[in-house]
C-alpha cells in the first residue's frame, strides 16, 4: 500500500498559514459546511456527556434505528441491524474498501479521498469519466469495458462508487444513468457504494433523485453523515446502510471498525440519533442551509460564467467546478497556484480529484464565503437575500476582482482567441 | 491484507447476548475502565458543543499543547508540533503501522488489536515472548535473532512494540529490560512504538517506570489516551508523541489520518485538552481509580492463587492473566468456553492475544466487577474498602464459586497430579 500525501491537506494548510500571516485569502478550498451547530444538537450533546462506555462497534441501537428511519422516509426501508455507524462516512468508506476488497471503479473526477483510500489499502482505482453533463457517476457504457479489461489483466474488481450529488462538480446523476449503471453492475457482479452525504442539499427539491439502492438494494451500500446537511463535520459521525441480507459484509466491516476506530464518540451518537429522527427544527435548519448553499453557489457560478469559464450549473452541495483554461495557459496545478499567489483565491486543483492535470479545472467550495464569525454565518443562514450581506458581497467581489485580474493578465494571443470565441471586443 | 474476525468482539457480543437473555454472567472479558465520567469533563464537553469545524488533522493546538505538558511533567519534554491526536490511541497505532511500514515485532502475548491491525495493513507481526516474569515487552535477547532471521528471508522489519504496563498480563517491563531493548532497537535500526495507555494506572507509584522514549527519544513513538485512566473509552481520544525531529513521520501519519478519520470529535478534543492539563480534581480521580483497580485486581489475583493457578501479580491496569491448565485439560479456547458455559464467567482466551493455544491461559478484566449502575461504580470509586461492598463481594464470590466448581469437576488423574504437585490432600 502507499501513503499518498494529501494535496488537499497541503493546500488547506498553506491557505491557513497565509491567513494567519495576515494575507487576505479567500478560502474556497475546504469542503466544510461553514455553519453553526443547531442549539438542539448542542443540548443533546451536553445531555449525553455521561455516555463514556465503548458501546457496540456498529453504533448504539438508538442511532441505528434513527438512521434506518431516515432512509425509510426516503423510500428505502432499512433494517437497523444492517446499519453501521462510524466516525464520519469517510472512515466507513475506508472500512468498506477493506471489507469488500478488490479494486474499485471511481468517477473521474471524484472526491480526493476515494483514490487516496484505495492507495492505502493497496487497491487500484479504475477512473472512468462521467457521461457528458453529469458528475459523480462513471459513464455506464465505459464501465463495462474498463472492468472487463482490468479483469482480463488478472485484476479483481469488486465495486464501483457514485457520489449523489457530486463533489467536485455539484452535479446529480440522472435516473436513466443510475438505471443503466445498476444494470451494468448486475452484469459485472459489482457492489455499488453510493456516497449520498450531500443528498439533503440538492438545491431544487423537485430534481428527481434516484439512489442505486432504489433499484439494486441487494448490492448497494449507501453512506451518509451529518457533516454537510447539519454542518457537524467536526463531530465525526457517519452511517452506512448495507445491502439487504449483507450480514457477512456487516461482520467484516465491524471487524475492521473494531480494529481501527471502535465506534463514533458515544455522546455524538446520542445527538446524531436525534438528528436522524429529523425533528421539525432540524428539518427547517437543513432547508435554510440548502437555500443558502444554493444561492451562494449560484452566485459564484454566475461570476465564473461572466468571465467566460466553462462550468456546469451545480445541482446540490456547495461546490462548483469551472474550467479556467481560456484565462490561463497551464494545467490545474498552475492555475491554482496563480489564483492563490497573485489573486488571493484558494481553490483545489482538478488533478487532486483524479482529473486530467493538463486541464485548468479547479474545485471551488463556496461555504466559507458565509462569514468569518459564527454570528455572520448565522445571519447568512436566515437572511432573505444572503448575497446582499456586506461580508458575502465583499467575498464575491474579491472573487470577481481576481477573475478580472486573471483575465486581464492573460497572454495577448489567448485574449485574441477569446475575442474570436466570444465575438466581443476586449480592451 | 486480511480482515481478521475479532475473537474479542465475538466473545463480548456473546456475553452481552447471554446477559440480555437473563443469564447470570460475570463479565470479565472487556477492557473497559467501568467508571463514570468526572463531572468537570462533562461540563467541558457540554461547553464545547459549539465546536463543529473539522479543525487540524493532527488535533487542535490547545490539545496538542496540553498533551505536550502531560509528557513534559513525566520527564519527556515534548514539542506540541510532534503530537498527533486521533479518535483513540488504537486509530493512531493503526496509522503508525501504515506510516512506518514494514513488519513489526510484538510481545507474545499482547493486546489483540496489534496483530489484527498488522493483518489489515498486510504486515506480518513477529511474535516474541517476554523475558520470564515480565510482560508487554519482547525479550530483547530474542528480538535480535528473530529480526535478523526475518530480514534474511527478505522481510522488511521496521518497528517493535511495547505495552507499559501490559494488557493482558498486567506486568510492567523493568528498566534494565527497557534499557537492553533500546540497545537492540538501535543496533537493528527499529522504531519503538510504546503504548503507555495504562501508565497512570501503575498500582504502586513507587514502581520504577521507564519509557523507551526516556532513552531513545529519536526512535520512540509514545501513545496514550484517556480511555483507561479517566474511563473515557466511549469518547474516543488518543494522542501520539512522535520521535524528536520526526517531521516526515508526522506528515505521513497525518496523511493517513486525513484519509481515514480526519480528527477526533472537536468537542471531545476540548475536554481532552482540559484532562491532559491535569487539574487537581482529575489527578485525584485518576488516583481513586488506580486504588480501586489495584484493590480489585489484587483480590481477583488472590482468588486464582487460592485455586492453585499460576498467575503473575499485576502491577498496573485492571487485568490478570492466569493459567488454568491444572484445573482443566485443553487449551485456552476450551477453558474459556467451559468457564462461560458451565460457570457463567466470561473471559478472553490467551490465544486471542497471540499466546500458545495449547496453554489454558485467559485474560481476566476486573473493571466490570465494580457494579452494574453508575451509582454503584461511583460508590466503589470512593469506598475505603471496595471489596466489602455487597455487589463487589457478590461478584468475587461468583468467581470463587466458578473456580471451585471447575476445580471439583476436573478429571481424577489431574486432581491426583495436583495433589502430588501441591503436597496437599484432596477430598
Amino acid at each position: 500500500m502507499t501513503v499518498t500525501l494529501s494535496a488537499t491537506l497541503a493546500a488547506n494548510e498553506d491557505i491557513e498559514r497565509r491567513r494567519r500571516a495576515g494575507e487576505r485569502v479567500l478560502h474556497l478550498a475546504f469542503g466544510e459546511a461553514g455553519l453553526p451547530v443547531h442549539p438542539a444538537l448542542r443540548d443533546r450533546l451536553g445531555a449525553a456527556s455521561d455516555r463514556n462506555g465503548y458501546g457496540p462497534v456498529a453504533g448504539a441501537a438508538g442511532l441505528r434505528e434513527a438512521a434506518a428511519g431516515y432512509w425509510s422516509r426516503r423510500g428505502l426501508p432499512t433494517d437497523p441491524d444492517l446499519v453501521v455507524c462510524g466516525p464520519g462516512s469517510k472512515s466507513l468508506l475506508y472500512g468498506l474498501l477493506l471489507a469488500i476488497g478488490g479494486d474499485i471503479v471511481l468517477p473521474m473526477p471524484s472526491w480526493v479521498s476515494y483514490a487516496a483510500q484505495a492507495d492505502l489499502v493497496g487497491a487500484r482505482p479504475i477512473l472512468v469519466p462521467a457521461p457528458p453533463g453529469e458528475g459523480g457517476v462513471p459513464d455506464p457504457e465505459l464501465v463495462a469495458t474498463a472492468v472487463r479489461e482490468a479483469r482480463a489483466q488478472g485484476r479483481t474488481v469488486r465495486s464501483l462508487l457514485v457520489t449523489l450529488p457530486d463533489n467536485p462538480t455539484g452535479r446529480l446523476a440522472t435516473p436513466p444513468t443510475i438505471r443503466r449503471l445498476v444494470e451494468v453492475a448486475r452484469e459485472l457482479d459489482l457492489m455499488i457504494v453510493s456516497d449520498e452525504i450531500y443528498r439533503d442539499l440538492v438545491h431544487d427539491p423537485l430534481t428527481p433523485y434516484m439512489s442505486p439502492a432504489d433499484l439494486a438494494p441487494e448490492r448497494t451500500v449507501v453512506t451518509t453523515g451529518l457533516s454537510k446537511s447539519l454542518a457537524l463535520g467536526g463531530w465525526r459521525i457517519g452511517v452506512a446502510r448495507l445491502p439487504d441480507g449483507a450480514h457477512h459484509l456487516r461482520t467484516l466491516l465491524t471487524a475492521v471498525a473494531s480494529e481501527i476506530w471502535s465506534a463514533p464518540a458515544a455522546p455524538v451518537q446520542e445527538a446524531a440519533a436525534y438528528a436522524f429522527a429529523e425533528p421539525s427544527e432540524l428539518v427547517e435548519r437543513v432547508a435554510q442551509s440548502r437555500r443558502l448553499h444554493s444561492a451562494v453557489t449560484r452566485a459564484v457560478y454566475d461570476r465564473f460564467v461572466e468571465f467566460g469559464c466553462s462550468v456546469a450549473l451545480p445541482q446540490g452541495g456547495f461546490y462548483i467546478y469551472p474550467d479556467l483554461g481560456h484565462l490561463r495557459p497551464g494545467g490545474s496545478a498552475e492555475v491554482t497556484r496563480v489564483l492563490l499567489d497573485q489573486h488571493g483565491i484558494g481553490v483545489l486543483p482538478g488533478h487532486a480529484f483524479g482529473d486530467d492535470p493538463a486541464a485548468a479545472r479547479v474545485r471551488v467550495a463556496t461555504s466559507l464565503l458565509y462569514g468569518e464569525s459564527a454570528q455572520e454565518r448565522l445571519t447568512a443562514l436566515s437572511a432573505p437575500d444572503p448575497l446582499a450581506l456586506p461580508w458575502v458581497a465583499a467575498n464575491l467581489n474579491h472573487l470577481s476582482r481576481g477573475l478580472a485580474d486573471l483575465s486581464a493578465a492573460r497572454p495577448r494571443e489567448q485574449r485574441r482567441s477569446l475575442v474570436s470565441q466570444l465575438g466581443e471586443s476586449l480592451p
